[in-house]
Order: C-alpha cells, then structure tokens, then sequence
C-alpha cells in the first residue's frame, strides 16, 4: 500500500487520467480546497474516511490534513514497458528517459517534473536501490508523478536491450562523452542519467550506444543530475519539437 | 558574522581566490580531510580552534565536524556591481544572472552551482527577502558558492538600469515570453529568474528589454526555477561559447 500526502499530490492523482486508482482517502478539517479534493474522489469513487488529526499524524506524520491511501503504487498502475513499446506507432518518435539508481527523491521528483514539460514518453526506474516513488518524490515532482508514465523494471539493461529492437539509441549521460549542443540526437532516444555519486553503472554504459555530456566550465564537478537531465530533456525537444502547442 | 559548515563547503572556499577571508575554524575530530583544510587553512592565516562536539552543535546543528566562523558573508567579500563593471574590457561578452527574491536555498544553491558550470560572470541577489547565502545555500551549491561571483544589491530595479548603461540586455524568464530556443540572445545578457510563487515582480520585468521562455507540453504548471535556470544559461553558451576548454 502506498500513501500519499498533501493537497497538491493528492489532486492531481485525481485529476490525472490514470485509471484503476484503488483507494481510499483520510481528511481532517475542512475548506473550499478539501471540498474540491473530495469531490473529485466522489467522482473515482474512492471512499472518504474523517479522521482526528492525531490519527493522520500517526499514519504519515507529513500528511498536511490529508492522506490517500492507496491499493497500489500509482507507478505501479502504469503499463509496463511491454505495454508501452506494443502502443508505439511504427515509426514514431519517443524519449524515453532512465534513471539508474537515484538515491534522492528531491532529483528524482525534479527530474518527473521536467520528464512531464518536455513530454517524455516513458521513465524507467529500477525495481530495486532507487528512491522510492513516495510522497517526497511527488511533491518534489510538483505533482508531476501523477501524470508522467513510470515503468519500474527489474533490470534496466535488458530494458535498454528491448528498446534497441525498437529502433532506439540510448545515451548515458556522463562526463568525457560528446557535447550535446552538437551531436546528433536521433528520434528514437534513451537518456540515461545515473547516481548522484557514482554515475551511470558500467553494465548499463556498456548497454548505451554512446555517452553524451553537457560542456562545463566550472570549477565545481558537474552538473546536479536534474539540472543536466533538465537540459538534456530540453535538447531532445530542440531538435524533435513534436505536435505540442 | 556568517557559520559555513561541512566539509565541503569549508574545502572550497579556502581553495578558491577570494580574498580578504577573516574568520576561524572550529573543528572536532582528526582525521586525513580535516587535516588536509587545516592545512588550507593555515596557509590563508585562518586560526583553528579545537572544541568538542557538543560545542560544535550547540553552535551550528549543521556542523558536520567543522565550522568556519566567517567576520564577512563570503557574497559580501566579493566586489560588487560597480567594480564589475569597472573591470568589463569593452565589447566582452558577458553573462549575468539575477535571482529575484527566491526563498528556497536548494533553488539558490542548486543556480549557483549551474552558473559557476556555465560560467556566469556574476550572480545578482537583493539585500532583502531573499534566501541568505547561507550553508545550506552553499551544501546545495556543491561549494560553487566559493567561486561564483556574488553581489548582493539594495535594488534589482537600478541594478538593472547600471548595466543596461553598460550594453547589457535583460531579459525575464517566465511564461509567455519568446520561445528561447529560436530567440535572439545577445552576448551581454541578464537573465532574471523570479520568486518561487510570484514569478520576477512587476517592477523589474517592466525594467527587461524582454521575455524569454521554455516551450513546455506538460501537465504541471511550469519548470522548476533551478531546472529553467540551468537550460537558460546552457543556451545563453550555446550561442557564446566564451573561451573555456
């Protein structure tokens, strides 16, 4: 069971198309923002429990006045990889984005947040040594894990390996590799950004076609790795605008 | 008086050129990394001072097992406006940022840390309502606050006349504005980067020669303000490389 806290999180759950939310949600107090919240539950049909405000401190001491419970991991609703390269038009261009085994919740929320301005189509998270999709990632992620499709996947290089039969290239984000600003970004393209400490792992740099770096002048080390994937997003949507307005 | 802690932070602001450091060490523990600051220490005539740990948390929570207690803000060490535009040659480009009362010291940190990547040749905060240069400002800047040229002024608003005087052009970064991407943008620049909530005030957007933004397909209302930071200063190089390696 997961659950998630504070408004902002909570409603746009709600309000996102992912169906097959199972639930329930735990409020106390009241006010026009509750109101709205419960009268998009009403519409899922998820329950409303009242509770004390002792209680929803017991239960998730971060819950802001409100809790849902939910049945499932929302990125657990999402279709799998499986799923997402069977919906593919032939052809297509897609991003899809990797995250190898971030620690921090703070970067992996930054990095949905940016995942959903630039319209990525898919995010792979390892099952296993990565910051869980909690509450912290969500608000971290403004909300954004709500509507940014996440795949959890037992092993990320095998992930990369399906993706190739697909037509994608995949790119570890790392220092040492070619400036972005003047490589070639094909239309099919994995980015893959690594842990805050260690990087990308070597197995999965030695699944990727090639390794692509942003040109720093600095005299810190590099980049915050959601600050480059924020970039590197950008760059993507640069030379593959897509139909957005 | 201004606490830095961590080692990291301490390690590089005795690493780096600012002059004019006055302050003490305190410091608990032994070991090859404090033994390695002390020395950086010494020979910038910073006196160490051994306490005990409680003293160390009863000083700064924060500590980590080093405090440098600075006489000067490391912001307030380094020239100000004037005397970087008094040192600009004729006819160089140059880039400067200006953070618009930003209240949250992981967004302040984390744009410091981009802007000694991209070389940002100064970084503007307002003396007031702001988030203070702070140690949290600089553990989230991973040290770049050392190095970063940082001038605190009293008014954004004149601040912004005084360059534009000097041939820079500014620009606010918000919704609605020129997609970046396709924008002119010219090799002097100023890029405002608003408050968490309220975006770049009324008063210094109507001071900008314009508006430039990142063309966004997605759910969320908008970028995180680190993360369009980030991309706006990998523009700003991608069109001025500068002559770094």
């Amino acid at each position: 069971m997961r659950r998630l806290t504070g408004f902002h999180a909570v409603e746009e759950l709600l309000k996102s198309e992912r169906s097959g939310l199972e639930g329930r949600i735990l409020v106390t107090g009241d006010g026009p923002r509750i109101r709205s919240i419960l009268g998009l539950a009403e519409k899922r049909g998820i329950a409303v429990s009242r509770r004390s405000r002792e209680e929803l401190d017991r239960l998730a001491p971060d819950n802001r006045g409100i809790v849902l419970e939910l049945d499932q991991a929302p990125a657990e609703l999402e279709g799998d990889l499986e799923g997402f390269l069977a919906s593919l038009d032939a052809e297509a261009p897609a991003l899809v984005v990797v995250l190898d085994h971030l620690e921090d919740p703070q970067n992996v929320g930054a990095i949905l947040r940016s995942a959903d301005i630039f319209a990525a189509d898919l995010v792979l998270v390892p099952r296993r040594r990565s910051a869980p999709l909690s509450s912290a990632v969500s608000r971290a992620s403004a909300g954004a894990l709500a509507y940014v499709p996440v795949a959890t996947v037992p092993n990320l290089a095998a992930s990369l390996k399906r993706l190739a039969a697909f037509g994608f290239w995949s790119y570890a984000a790392d220092m040492g590799g070619s400036d972005i600003t003047g490589a070639d970004i094909p239309a099919r393209s994995v980015l893959v950004f690594g842990n805050e400490g260690s990087g990308v792992s070597r197995l999965l740099r030695e699944e990727c076609d090639g390794t692509l770096s942003i040109r720093q002048a600095g005299h810190v080390d590099s980049l915050n790795v959601s600050a480059a994937a924020a970039i590197m997003m950008y760059e993507y949507r640069r030379r593959h605008p897509g139909t957005e307005e």
